[in-house]
């Protein structure tokens, strides 16, 4: 680790030891001081993603990476919007999450506080710079983010927005640090945890970012490497619904995580819902592979391999198998699933409960999208990613995903006998 | 990884699936049948544990080694009313965390889980063995045991006993198992996973089997390496108090991880306070270790060197410095500490938060022995050990915290807009 890294990461350590201690309308008038300052900012911030843009042109960009990489007046706007909103929620740290009083009399309380130091590593989306930056910044962490290269300028500009927020409200400037992106050990210092300073790694980005990230880091991760999700359509599912929540699970967006990638039919109500389902994917442009039974049901269902039980597409294709019950769906779901989201459609709430309480999932639902996989939806405000793994933090980690806890005790002169 | 580690994570995997289902009145039962099997079978016991201790009596094993090998029928009937103690524990699983319904009327739950496969790996001390076996079943976890091999006999004979109990109440006695101790990659495959079985490792022993486990886990780890503990006396703390404190937290227990390892005394009451400290401490055959300012104070006490302050003597040994305030003695803290359990002996209110608020430890008392850093004593019931980890678990790690959670959504239909 060179000393560079070492000194960003020493700053980073100082300002989450002040940064936990400050209160909740600090934190708020530093996000709002951020908002205003790239409002304020927006032509030398949209110069800067100029710099990248004519950059990414000479490399050669795939439009999709040029798409993420490009700033607009609108994109800008919603990304002070983006902090705007994070400022609205409710403070995470200083929650009292348990009290009690035990029999010598001391009383002890369990209360939220910071994680300390996250470090964020991140493709070429100027936007999770901001993003990042003020989540970490209202759970009272110190944020070290690790943006690609290719928004380096970009992500350069907004950083010194943030910097001039967090001075604004009274705030250390290190709280919202960024890596020297040249530096190409910074990423191998951030996963060792550089030198005992960072306390969680979140990477933000596509498969092979991810599982570098699992592999490497030797400091707690929260991610998801895939979202492999099932709907299940059971016999008693009203077969409306079942169309309906397949179609929006499947192609409302099917880059996202939460996007259904296998869907599941009961046998005893497959000669009904597998015609409807076949025809309501395809007729909105996506392409169907399923098992012998569906390719029975419908001319235009290719063959679905074995891999494609395991495949996340991201992209309008689906794999349907038809299963004999919910405990055959449930052993499919086991067996090929990601533990990230699993839906069940049927009106028979003991099969619901069933599937609810055996499917290890982080999210299990009934009668609902499966594409409802997401902070916002869930209510937490804003999100910085979904984690799979199952320790600490399942599911949507929003703010208060963000912050630990410590145990006060509060005597009046005990010791212990 | 050898073919009869990967069977027996399989079975490990298999079991945790069933176990996570499993009714509290059918655990307990199991717990019951278990503690019965040890009162019943203890000649058994006691015999295999004559052959470790002949063992152990050729291999010129050190007495305190030898001391925790040792089974007596008091202490068998200890492991027994151990696994009692544990079924008379609420359920910690299906805990109502959280419920709340969005605007669309999704109703979604948190609710707590097991957390899955759990590794234990402690050192030659047959009682771990029921322990942790216990503590993994009451929060539904199948347990993979991989004791030292000292007490392999014991441990063998009591997991015999185990087993009966979970298969007299009907449950998989695979979800207990005792890894091979002759096998000696089995501690490795066990830190690396065990090919995506094990979900979390409990090392339960000394600083160098923990920093090994730490070191090399590939999976997340409850653990604390060491507890550098400090009480600090403050201006306006009671003498007498501070006292019975201080030789409290210092000398009750001195090699257990919540025993104080160095006092803070703040300057405004160092005359007075510290001859009376050093006196109660060397009266109870304490060695003190000082500061210059507490070399002045009393003939007996030996100069602390820097390395002083950063030892867990785990010993009848205490350090002892003097600093200026109440901020001295957190920047000596933050510094020299382990994040384990600090205490604050003071009448002035105010102080006491400030000492609360900031101190990034897991436990931080006011007015309390550091001894106090125990499951049981925070009404857990029990404990498998204390984590100084920000993620998770944090402090005493109880049957609660070996759960996790899940979201479940209960719908009516809906699709994300």
């Amino acid at each position: 680790m060179d000393s560079e890294m070492k000194a960003l990461g020493d700053r980073a350590r100082k300002a989450a030891a002040t940064l936990a201690l400050a209160p909740a309308a600090q934190k708020n008038a530093a996000l709002a001081a951020m908002a205003s300052a790239i409002r304020r900012n927006g032509t030398a911030i949209l110069a800067a993603n100029a710099r990248d843009m004519e950059q990414a042109r000479r490399k050669n960009l795939k439009p999709s990476l040029v798409d993420r990489l490009t700033l607009t007046p609108d994109r800008l706007e919603a990304i002070a919007r983006g902090l705007d909103d994070i400022a609205a929620l409710p403070d995470p740290v200083g929650r009292l999450l348990a009290r009690w009083t035990r029999p010598n009399g001391m009383e002890i309380t369990r209360l939220s506080v910071p994680i300390g130091v996250i470090g964020i590593i991140y493709e070429s989306r100027p936007n999770v710079t901001a993003d990042a930056g003020g989540l970490c910044l209202k759970s009272g962490n110190a944020a070290i983010l690790r943006g690609g290269s290719d928004a380096h300028e970009s992500s350069l500009a907004i950083v010194a927005c943030l910097s001039q927020g967090l001075a604004e409200a009274g705030l250390d400037p290190a709280a919202i640090q960024m890596v020297p992106t040249a530096d190409r050990a910074a990423v191998g210092d951030m996963l060792a945890g550089l030198g005992g300073t960072i306390d969680l790694i979140v990477p933000r980005g596509g498969k092979s970012l991810v599982a570098r990230v699992q592999a490497d880091a030797r400091v707690p991760v929260f991610s998801h490497l895939e979202g492999i999700n099932h709907v299940f359509v059971d016999r008693d599912a009203d077969p409306a619904m079942a169309e309906k929540i397949v179609l929006n699970a499947k192609m409302r967006r099917t880059g996202i995580c939460g996007a259904a990638e296998t869907i599941l039919v009961d046998r005893a109500v497959a000669p009904v819902m597998l015609p409807k389902l076949i025809r309501v994917l395809t007729d909105a442009g996506c392409e169907v592979r399923g098992d012998a039974a569906t390719q029975a049901a419908a001319a235009s269902v290719k063959p679905a391999g074995e891999e494609d039980w395991s495949t996340e597409y991201l992209d309008a294709i689906v794999s349907m198998r038809v299963v004999d019950s919910v405990d055959e769906a449930m052993v499919h779901i086991a067996r090929y699933g990601s533990q990230h989201t699993e839906a069940i459609i049927t009106g028979n709430a003991a099969t619901a409960e069933t599937f609810l309480r055996t499917v290890d999932s982080a999210i299990v639902l009934h009668n609902a999208s499966t594409q409802f996989a997401d902070g916002g939806e869930f209510g937490f405000g804003a999100e910085i990613g979904i984690a799979t793994g199952k320790l600490h933090a399942r599911g949507p980690v929003g703010v208060e995903q963000l912050t630990t806890f410590k145990y006060q005790v509060r005597g009046s002169g005990q010791t212990r006998p």
